[in-house]
């Protein structure tokens, strides 16, 4: 093989793994950032839904989900063989190692999974949560992505592609299919005890652990650079390079954007600087940006992460209006958002249309969201969803994992 | 183009934007070590203020701070169009993407004003502090840095370049200059309340959470790998790469030699291993080789970093002498260990001078203590910097964020 | 130089830098999880010993570990010169940069004594355990890494290569070394008071903050990407491409198979779901692929690390059936699971024997186990190495570091 070809091939591969792992960062991220929201007695829980969920979607993606996605017709890249020097059964990609290619797309899976783990928060059981994951990650979401960047038609009716949708880096086919699963989740659910009083009020449950939460949205803020930069899938280019960057910039500028709209809408509503509403600002910002952070400028990204932050503080009010109670803010950042991500992309990108981009929301939501439904109601009625009241007063991390999270602070 | 120029600027191109993405990882360091060492009743307004400065740094660098530093005569990168192919305005530097420049530059100024944040915790109106942050990063720190990265002369009227000045990642342009502005700001602003016994004694004010300032701690240490090393601007060369190497060498050897100093020296001073002081000793020890850590030997490394954590033990002592009330040490951390980085430069750098050293070292400090003099004093008459008395009491928590940070922890 | 040399020495050279300071935030990864995992009142010294003891390490390493371990005849590299162009006394290696492998090194030093710390919590004495740091990273460890990685006979006797021992990224060499010196430290200095009742039971001691456990499960498991990924040694050619993603990939299985076969495990056995021991388990994954991730398929990785996962919990309970007192359970996750790492070695690897990785662990545990306990026992005659009764029931915060880590919080 010609030397530049190598070196490219080394470093492609080596820009690959390094988003990867920043995206793998972010799962540290979600799981902060929910266990700081939520309140001690329930946060071993959400711990050990977060580590597990990550754990659990690598492996069903390795098991089946990567060769659902990419794979054509082979549905078990597990029986058909990855072998070690890193082939995966799956055609081999022309520029970069195969495996770094899996690497990348088992940490985006487990993503979309982490969204759902916030929403459902300090009332679901451990174990049907862990259930539901296996079919999230092993089929739900592969499916969904084989429409969407797997190129396959859509039940093998019509394609997405050709519709005019483009979601670069996955605010629809990541973002808004997590809060899609969420949002099943929570109608089958119900809110927690306490969260909605008799007259329809909705009453505020403080997080326990603000710098957790804070640390937990700058971890997610840092590994965004690897989600979004690495759905560049090239850099040895100076073409690619260019867009590599112009993807980092972006994306950081709007979720800055974000953080500022969500800061100053909540001053003016609320009368006082509201850090939960500021970084959920931040990460709305990072969602808007996602289907598409390649196209604009600097200044429009800034202002698309801004109309995310500002449409995630409406969004969270909204939801609490109709009593979907998300303890979070997931459902928003990543639902509402997602999908004003999604009609933001024809605006600087001439290869999408907004009727394709809406059947891509369509699409996604609707596959999502009722497969999620289907499997939830599954659960509930096999093994139940909800741990009793009782043990829900007392904190889930007592009857679930038979660990405090702090057990000397109180 | 040669295929061995697009791979020399893909990886350098995809060199700095990692080493931005470690610097930006820094906001979050600066963010927990804050946050760790304020009391409980503070924590969610340094959190709110952290993140929000960061934001609004981003924004006003990208309007017209990085215009001002290195735009020439054009002073609205705004205004002149930041396309979205990547080119920003400003000449196109040779090797790399213009916007991953753009992008290791924005996080830097983030990082001036992080410094700022620490040193006037605990009794700082939140609104007031981000009416600063406007100033600084869109105006006051952009125009120092171009007088000196941006070669420009000082006010017009001499070149601190040709005086012999030399400055390689900022121990003065970043840090000192952060630690000028804080200091401008604490006199305006006043000690603690408790802080300071009639008697002229200091009390101890005890942070609240000493694992988040560690955790701080080394999120700023791994990230300073990129903030020094990101400083070679280029890494596609042997030269250039054996360069990389010894700053990322010489910048774990500062550290490593700061904290054992600083930890020593607590010791002999106090009789107990004192953690905060260890603490600043290693991010004294990264000040201190910032301003040239590509020509020391490890050994100078190790020994330039050990003077500058005994130096902060020392200036944090002093400064409590004349009630200077830094509740995280920040002054003496980037400010006084900042000026001794500067003035270690000549013993290993030829091109470096003492005296030019000096003169930028008083350029930075004049320039930025007194125009944050004035824009702190501005903005105490028109809207007041200072909390009330009884809201310091209370926590400005509560009075600037409506939220408190551990509800559940007292 | 051809400039095609130059690109290959420039990546390569970035990717040992990167790789690392993943390995470096390890550090704060062991910090983390350590300061989670013991009582509130212990945990400012937990943090000191670990800052302390990184630093100590990266000072030791330089002025003699690096020599004894990869330097031949030179015994020092402090007095043989360590040069600014980034030459370090020893023989240069062919395609990167030389400070890079010392940086790449003296960062899995820090590794091994980081395992330590944990072992010994909440009773050593802080500067005894810095006295025994000196000593490991000074000696002990290089010495026993010129037997390995440094090619070097065993005490002038034989050579294990020879025999067939084969460690890729120290299964045994850092892990198990690590857990056989704190195993000599754990019998010198005894159990907590109040771990094991007089009827031989023992008690659970919970950590006082598990959130900060869990991100640093999270920190060490990102950062293992560089520990496992780097010790590839080079990137710049499409085979060590494929080799450094394929160790991504399987480092990241084996975690997730560690962490479900504990959870798993522990929900039978105990009922419950255990976070702390599926945290174990992940790491106990990430152990037992260490001594080989580049030849087994994703599956044998994910299996290798299920079996590290059910180990660690099995040795967790034996350990304590002989009144072993580890209060992280650092002992069974790097010392048996590392043993199990090196045994699973000649299933993938040919070129690996069991009789030869069953010398190279005797040889690893005899000479870190009989030298530490020397060290230890002296460090006990010379100035002890546990505090009183009375200093270990109020806590070590407050008689070796004077601060207590929540001084609100409680």
């Amino acid at each position: 093989m010609e030397i530049t070809f190598e070196l490219g091939y080394a470093l492609d591969t080596f820009y690959f793994l390094i988003c990867g792992a920043l995206v793998m960062w972010m799962a540290a991220g979600f799981t902060m950032l929910e266990a700081g929201l939520v309140r001690a007695k329930n946060t071993t829980e959400i711990l050990t839904k977060n580590v597990a969920l990550y754990a659990v979607a690598s492996i069903m993606y390795m098991i089946c989900g990567y060769s659902i996605m990419y794979g054509g017709d082979d549905f078990s890249l597990f029986l058909s063989g990855i072998t070690a020097d890193g082939a995966t059964g799956v055609e081999e990609p022309a520029g970069y190692a195969p495996s770094a290619d899996f690497f990348f797309q088992v940490v985006f899976v487990a993503t979309a999974m982490s969204i759902v783990s916030g929403a459902v928060a300090e009332r679901m059981k451990l174990w049907a949560f862990l259930a539901f994951t296996v079919v999230l990650t092993g089929f739900i979401y592969p499916m969904e992505g084989s429409w969407t960047w797997g190129g396959e038609k859509v039940l093998g009716l019509f394609s997405l592609a050709e519709l005019g949708f483009s979601d670069f880096a996955g605010s629809g086919i990541v973002h808004m299919a997590g809060a899609s699963a969420a949002l099943a989740g929570v109608l089958v659910l119900g809110a927690r005890a306490g969260k909605y009083s008799k007259d329809g009020k909705a009453n505020a449950i403080p997080g326990a652990n603000l710098p957790l939460a804070t640390l937990g949205t700058f971890i997610l803020w840092v590994g965004w650079f690897g989600f979004n930069g690495g759905s560049v899938l090239a850099t040895s280019s100076v073409e690619n390079a260019n867009s590599v960057a112009v993807v980092f910039m972006n994306t950081n500028m709007a979720a800055a954007g974000g953080l500022v709209s969500a800061l100053l809408l909540a001053r003016l509503m609320f009368g006082k600087a509201d850090l939960t509403m500021a970084l959920n600002g931040a990460l709305a910002g990072l969602v808007a940006i996602t289907a598409e952070p390649s196209t604009p400028t600097p200044l429009q990204a800034t202002l698309f992460g801004a109309l995310g932050g500002i449409l995630v503080v409406l969004s969270i009010l909204a939801l609490d209006k109709v009593k979907i109670d998300d303890p979070v803010g997931a459902i928003s950042v990543h639902g509402t958002v997602g999908f004003l991500g999604l009609m933001l992309v024809p605006i600087t990108n001439e290869g999408a249309k907004f009727t394709g981009q809406l059947a891509g929301a369509f699409t996604i939501f609707i596959w999502v969201f009722v497969t999620s439904l289907l499997v939830w109601l599954a659960l509930k009625a096999i093994m139940g969803i909800r741990v009793s009241e009782e043990e829900e007063y007392e904190g889930v991390d007592i009857s679930e994992c038979g660990l405090e999270a702090y057990p000397e602070f109180k």
